[in-house]
């Protein structure tokens, strides 16, 4: 299989045109406007013609290392946010690097640094290339750019079973990892949608949420120790389960999105394959009596893997009834799961909700994956290639997330409901918005919206800057955060400014500054 | 009740005269060396007419906030190490602040900052002076100091019943909080050993671990935002369940040990009083055998309140047997417990556990903090006056803590078994080293460690330094980290340098300089 170069994901799972054209259909029915009309996809022949012509060549020391071919640039140029998926869809490849660089070592990761410092070139590193938020777009900026893929630094290196902790490259997509760790018995089960193509370093960069609703599911909590290669040093921290020796180097690589230093590896936290499932969908009237269910849930000490609420559009979306559903599932290694699903199924009915068909349980023996939560999972994975799919149609297609205190929950929802509502109207003449939570903690949810409006050809980018500017102030407004777990790049760039101390901001500049005196590492990304 | 100008706590609870001689009979006893002559202790007329001139007198801006006399100054010399003990009983407080600022607002704290720096007197932020690390110890480095003594910021403001969250001011004490926080029904269950003399603002400065030992305990998780004062400005974040806009500002607030602000307030997440407690006791024949077990429920998901392993000597000092034991314990303020405990004392006995007494279950209703728990609870708490006691004994008492992986605890625990031993043997003569689990997480303990030993009168410091050194060097050698939740401060500097990867010190300085330029912010701790 091949990765399109302007999509999401392998090429041949872009739905086809037969099914792009009854997705035009059933979206434009959902918006209540005339069917759109499809454009062809460009080649990879269309979009080679339109690279620019690079502005340097890779410095001699690293040439070894470097594709500055027309493929791999435009390869590079771009992460897949929708906007990213509008200039490739439109063969505009002007942000293409000058050359890529792949790295086969630590060394070569550090000669890459010295080189491109030396040179005056910025540096951005690239795992998957799955950025939504502008991350590893390094060129376009009026100065010469290197795309650093670690894809080469892509192996499990070690693998401690009795701390259950692995050593691995920060170049490993989550599938490779997954594989190279099945015969130790051991899973990292970090599923972020971006699974398929995103890397161990992509998440570490970027604070990644993994698919679970509580608990360790941020690659946050996964993380044991890092090495990231800095233009002044090596910052390797010391494996350990936690430590209270002054503020924690980790958690300062965490969310640096290459602009301290290049991660190359990460010891994280395992566990084996879960032996016990246990699974319910609990309906309710609205979508604020399962966020109550939801929270008293979140709050019980019960910790679910999954307590997923999705509004009744998405429970439509996703076959799960008409109603708000709250989507709720147990697993364990080590033991059964019924008294945790009884009493969280005795909370949520206290909320209001039910559960006619009752919990279902599964043991080792039984085949797993089946029945709603594989398909949920089966969506899940395949919502980006949707979204994908939408472009052609000229169909506006975007998510955004946020987390808040439970207290200011209904007053975001409400506002973000309107102010996008008020935003399609004026913005696209149509459109729908949808919310589910990704993730619950004791003291907030993490809600996840989704939003659809036709596009007016040509001005895709311009009318969804409008959007994106409406969904940002009224998260932000609200007392949310500009980013749960798609991190800051250079999209959220104005709205993260905003979000954080300035005293944060100027210790982060000088720590910069510190580390990366060229200023070379992915330059308008969290700082300038 | 008055507090101790030299030991720990209320002078009242110092054990007396007669108690005193009986621990002296029995640790002597213990060590097999000569029970020892017990000298007076000192008088605060004694150690008042010790205390050092001030070399300055406060900055008229900021006099109204300020006391000078030489009790103030010298109840703010030290905190509450060995070290400490020893010079405050010594009546050696020559390193005296030389004046205590008590701002009652934060304007205060900021016109305190302003002031000093302008005249370049050192701000050591004081919460309620419990350091063991010698983090609070401002003077007698040759330059002014003031100690900034939070203790008139000591309000819950703001409870948030929704979230389960309160705004709560860095000043207040552990007992004060709790009480403010009983009206709402909500307590933050944070008990480090320190509890009723240590604050807010210096657990996040020191990243505090609390009494439970898995899951929530740390403060670190603990708290939602932080506010904190540094002279280039207010370092305030937003009150979020979690986010994933670059790295976490609050993970850099943590630890920083007062050297890039003052904390002056934080929202804090809360729990409501458990309902439903499970506790019991496994003995195993070697404490290697316990630290299996404990590691097995550790891995479980059951996310036990207790799992503490205690050595033998240990549990005989605490009056739970001979041999090796695991404290297990539960609670939930939801749902009745009977399943985990059952499950983890399945696992316990899979790994050659005996519970001959079985587990006890207490519902509300039953009368709380009575048996073995509260008996465990009280001798926590009564610890750190048994080790003052022993000062005017001419004993050395100390104890330090690390983590590490599991891999590596067997060797780690007789790395510093062999090395205290044989360091005792060599600086006192004799002594006894005992260990105990205060944590465990997924992929490692943090194993704790106390050891006695016998002094010879006036050479206490350079004996305890010489054996702090050979815990902190087997510590270090074996994989651990050099505190897992006392902090860094002064004392384990030179281990911390080696222990942080060199490009985060560089980062670290930056930042400092950047937020603190006059360098008067804790000098000496974590970085120079």
């Amino acid at each position: 299989m091949r990765r399109s170069f302007w999509a999401w994901g392998w090429e041949e799972r872009l739905p086809d045109e037969a099914a792009r054209g009854a997705l035009g259909h059933q979206v434009s029915a959902a918006l209540g406007v005339a069917p759109p009309e499809a454009r062809p996809l460009p080649t990879v022949d269309q979009a080679v013609a339109r690279v620019p012509a690079p502005t340097v060549a890779p410095p001699r020391a690293i040439a070894d290392l470097c594709d500055s071919s027309p493929e791999a640039r435009l390869r590079h140029a771009y992460g897949r946010a929708y906007r990213d998926l509008v200039r490739g869809f439109g063969c505009d490849f002007s942000a293409a690097p000058d050359f890529v660089c792949l790295p086969r070592s630590e060394e070569d990761v550090s000669r890459a640094l010295d080189a491109c410092a030396h040179a005056g070139i910025a540096v951005a590193p690239y795992g998957g290339g799955t950025s939504v938020v502008g991350g590893v777009e390094a060129g376009g900026r009026g100065r010469p750019a290197c795309s650093l893929d670690l894809s080469r630094l892509s192996r499990v290196l070690e693998v401690d079973d009795v701390s259950r902790a692995a050593r691995i490259q920060a170049g490993a997509l989550g599938p490779d990892l997954e594989a190279q760790l099945r015969p130790h018995g051991l899973t990292l089960r970090h599923f972020p949608q971006s699974f398929e193509f995103s890397t161990l370093g992509g998440w570490i960069a970027t604070r990644a949420g993994g698919h679970f609703a509580t608990l360790f599911t941020r690659i946050d909590e996964l993380v044991e120790s890092v090495r990231m290669i800095t233009p002044a040093g090596v910052w390797a921290t010391r494996r350990l389960p936690s430590s209270g020796a002054g503020p924690s180097p980790d958690r300062l690589a965490l969310g640096s999105e290459g602009i301290l230093g290049v991660v190359t590896e990460a010891w994280v936290r395992l566990h084996p394959h879960p032996r016990f499932r246990a699974s319910a969908n609990v309906s309710f009237s609205d979508v604020l009596a399962g966020a109550r269910a939801a929270r008293a849930i979140a709050q019980s000490g019960l910790h679910p893997a999954n307590c997923r609420l999705l509004d009744p559009t998405e429970a439509l979306l996703n076959g799960v009834g008409d109603q708000a559903v709250l989507l709720l599932a147990f697993e364990s290694s080590d033991h059964p799961l019924e008294p945790w699903m009884s009493r969280a199924l005795a909370i949520a009915a206290d909320a209001g909700g039910a559960c006619p068909r009752g919990p279902s349980y599964r043991d080792a023996g039984e085949k797993a994956r089946e029945g709603e939560s594989a398909r949920w999972r089966e969506a899940f994975f395949a919502a980006p290639y949707l979204q994908s799919a939408l472009v052609p149609l000229g169909i506006i297609a975007d998510t955004f997330e946020t987390a808040c205190t439970w207290d200011r929950f209904e007053d975001l929802h409400a506002r973000v409901r309107a102010d996008m509502t008020d935003g399609l109207r004026r913005v696209c003449g149509a459109g729908t918005l949808t919310c589910r939570f990704t993730h619950v903690y004791p003291d907030g949810p993490a809600p996840y919206f989704t939003f659809l409006g036709p596009a007016r050809r040509g001005s895709e980018l311009s009318q969804w800057a409008e959007l994106k500017a409406a969904a940002s102030e009224a998260v932000l407004g609200a007392g949310g955060t500009i980013t749960h777990h798609h991190a800051v790049g250079r999209t959220h760039r104005p709205w993260y400014d905003r979000e954080r101390p300035e005293p944060f901001a100027a210790a982060l500049r000088a720590a910069k500054r510190q580390l990366d005196p060229a200023g070379i590492l992915n330059p308008g990304v969290l700082v300038d």
